[in-house]
C-alpha cells in the first residue's frame, strides 16, 4: 500500500532529511520546494525518489549544504551565480531577483550558474521566470550518455533544455525534454522487466540499432531524440553550459569527476527575455494564445506540459501517493 | 551537359536577374549573397534555384525592392529591424552592426526582423555573427506545414533554427534544421519518383503514419522531426518569431497572406551572445575545441554543417555545376 502525503508534508518530510544530512535551512528549503513541486506535478522520477541522491553528495562531501551562493553582475545583462559546489535550488533563487531585474530593464538577461550540482528538472526553473511575466530558456548537461551524429560511443549528456512562455490566465506554457530519446534509467527498467526498446533509441558497441535495452547497456550507447537534428541539440547545450561558461562539458566531467557518488559539479546556463521589450507590448499575450487556439482547435493536439500540470490541482488538494519501499527508505534517512 | 561557373558569375547572374526585376542595388547584392553563398556550399536548394521564387514575389507586389530597412534600438540588447517589406538578408545586414555592438557591449543581445520576406538559410546568418567572434542563434517561421504533437493537421510552419559558435583556426561550427521530418519538397520529390518515405516522417489525413508520400501531399501532414519533442521546438519558435515580436504565427501568416505567390512577409529572431563576457574569456575557445577533439575521437562522429563547409574551398577554386533546365530559367529571366 502506497502512503499518501500532503504536499505540505512531502516538503516537511525532504527538509528534515536534507537538515540531518547537513544541509543548511536555506538549501534545505530550496531542495525541497523542488522535490515538492515534482512530487505534485506527478514527475516522481525528480520527486522524494532523488532525496536519496542528494544525502549521497552531502556524505560523499562532493556537495557542501552550507554553501553562500555568490552573485557576479558581469555586464549589465550577465548575472553569474557561483554555488560554490551547492545544489542548484538555492543558487538560482540567490541569482533570480538579480535576474529578473536585469531583464524587465533591457529585455534579455542571461543568467550562467556554475559550481551547482544540478539533480532536478528544468521545467521547475523557467516556469518560475514565466510567473514573473518573462519567457525563460535553461540548459544543462551531465555525464556522456548519448551518441554524437555518426558515432556509436556516448558524448554528450542527456542535457535537457527547458522553454518557458507566460500567460495571463493560464499557467505557462513549459516544456523540459532531454537532448537523449529516452532516459537512461528507463533503459534500465526495461532491462529489468524484460521490454524491448522503440526504434530510435539506442545502439549495441558496434554502433547497430537495437531495441534490446542489455545491449545498450553493455557497451552500447543511447541515441539523440530525432538523429543528427536532437544531436546538435545536446551540442548546442555542452557549448552553453560548458565552455562558454567556464564549466565542464559532460565528457571534461567525466574524467574530472567521474568517480564521484550523487548529483555532480556542473554549469547551467538560464536565458531570460521580457515580452513587454520587444515591440509588441500589447499584442504579444493575445497573438500567443491564439496561436494556442490554432492549437487546440486541432483534434488531439495538446500543448507541451499540460498533461503534468494537469495533476497539480489534484495533488494539491488530495496529496499524492509515495511507494512503500521508498518511504522505508526515506524514514531511515531522517531516523 | 550541366553549365559550370564561378561564384563571382553565379554573383552576378543572380544580382543581374534581381536588378532586372525591381530590387535596388543593395537589396540585389544582398540576395545574391546568401544565393552565392549556398551554392558554394552546395546547398543547391538554397542557391540560384530559389530565384524565380525571388522574381515572382517581386513581380506580384508583395516584395518592395527598393524597401529600406528601419533600424530601432529598444532597449541597449534589443535591436530591432523593420524590413517594411523587403527580403530579409539586407534587413539583416543593415542591423548586423548594431547588434555586434551591443552584444560585445553587454554580451548577449536580440535582434528581432519584422516585415521580411525570408527565403533562404538560416546558417549564413549565424555564421556571419561567429565570424565576429560571436555565439549566434537564429529562428524563423513560415506557413502550416507541420503537426503538433497528438495532432495530425499542419499547425507549425517547417520552422528552422540555426547556431552558430566562433571558432579560432577552422570555420564556425554552424548547424541549421528544420523542425519539420523532412522539407516538404523533399516529400514532393519522392512521391514524382515514386520513392518510400522513412519511418516518422508523415501520416494521412487520418493521423496514420504513412510512408506513401502522396497520401502525406494528399490532406495529410509532415510531423516534427523527433516526435513531440520536434514539436515543442517548433512551437517555441513560433512564439519567438511571432508574438515575442509582433510578427504573425503560421498559421496566421497562412489566414492573411496563404494566397500570395513568392516568399510570405513573417518575423525572425536573431539572439547573439558574446563569450567573451561570461567569465571565462580566457578558456571558452579552447575548452570548445576539447569538446570538438573528443568527438572526433569517436568513430564515424562529425560536426554539424562539416560537410556542408567541406564544399566550400572546392566550390571558391573550381566553380559550381548549375543544370541545364535551371540555367535555361535562369537565362530567360536576366534576357
Amino acid at each position: 500500500m502506497p502512503k499518501r502525503l500532503t504536499v505540505d508534508e512531502v516538503h516537511a518530510l525532504a527538509k528534515s532529511i536534507l537538515v540531518k544530512h547537513g544541509c543548511s535551512d536555506g538549501h534545505a528549503d530550496a531542495v525541497a520546494d523542488t522535490v515538492t513541486s515534482a512530487e505534485r506535478d506527478h514527475a516522481h522520477s525528480h520527486g522524494l525518489f532523488r532525496i536519496p541522491g542528494y544525502v549521497d553528495a552531502l556524505k560523499s562531501g562532493s556537495v557542501d549544504g552550507n554553501a553562500v551562493p555568490e552573485i557576479k553582475e558581469l555586464t549589465p545583462a550577465i548575472v553569474r551565480v557561483d554555488g560554490k559546489n551547492c545544489f542548484a535550488p538555492l543558487a538560482l533563487n540567490a541569482g533570480k531577483d538579480c535576474l529578473v531585474a536585469a531583464t524587465k530593464n533591457i529585455g534579455i538577461a542571461a543568467m550562467p550558474l556554475i559550481r551547482v550540482h544540478h539533480f532536478a528538472a528544468l521545467w521547475k526553473e523557467t516556469e518560475m521566470f514565466a510567473e514573473e511575466g518573462l519567457i525563460a530558456m535553461a540548459f544543462t548537461a551531465y555525464m556522456p550518455t548519448v551518441a554524437p551524429a555518426g558515432g556509436s560511443k556516448p558524448l554528450y549528456g542527456t542535457n535537457p533544455m527547458s522553454f518557458a512562455w507566460p500567460r495571463e490566465n493560464a499557467l505557462p506554457m513549459v516544456f523540459d525534454q532531454a537532448s537523449a530519446a529516452m532516459a537512461k534509467g528507463e533503459v534500465m527498467l526495461a532491462d529489468r522487466d524484460g521490454h524491448p526498446l522503440p526504434d530510435g533509441v539506442g545502439i549495441t558497441s558496434d554502433g547497430t540499432p537495437t531495441n534490446d535495452p542489455g545491449k545498450v547497456l553493455d557497451g552500447g550507447c543511447i541515441l539523440p531524440f530525432g538523429g543528427y537534428k536532437g544531436a546538435s541539440i545536446a551540442l548546442m547545450i555542452e557549448l552553453l553550459v560548458g565552455p562558454l561558461i567556464g564549466e565542464t562539458t559532460s565528457p571534461e566531467t567525466h574524467r574530472r569527476y567521474g568517480s564521484v557518488s550523487g548529483p555532480l559539479q556542473g554549469g547551467e546556463l538560464v536565458i531570460a527575455i521580457d515580452p513587454s521589450k520587444f515591440g509588441a507590448a500589447s499584442t504579444w499575450a493575445g497573438d500567443a494564445e491564439a496561436l494556442f487556439d490554432d492549437l487546440h482547435a486541432i483534434d488531439g493536439a495538446r500543448l507541451p506540459g499540460a498533461r503534468r500540470q494537469s495533476h497539480r490541482e489534484g495533488a494539491l488538494e488530495g496529496g499524492v501517493d509515495i511507494n512503500d519501499g521508498l518511504m522505508e527508505t526515506l524514514e531511515a534517512l531522517a531516523a
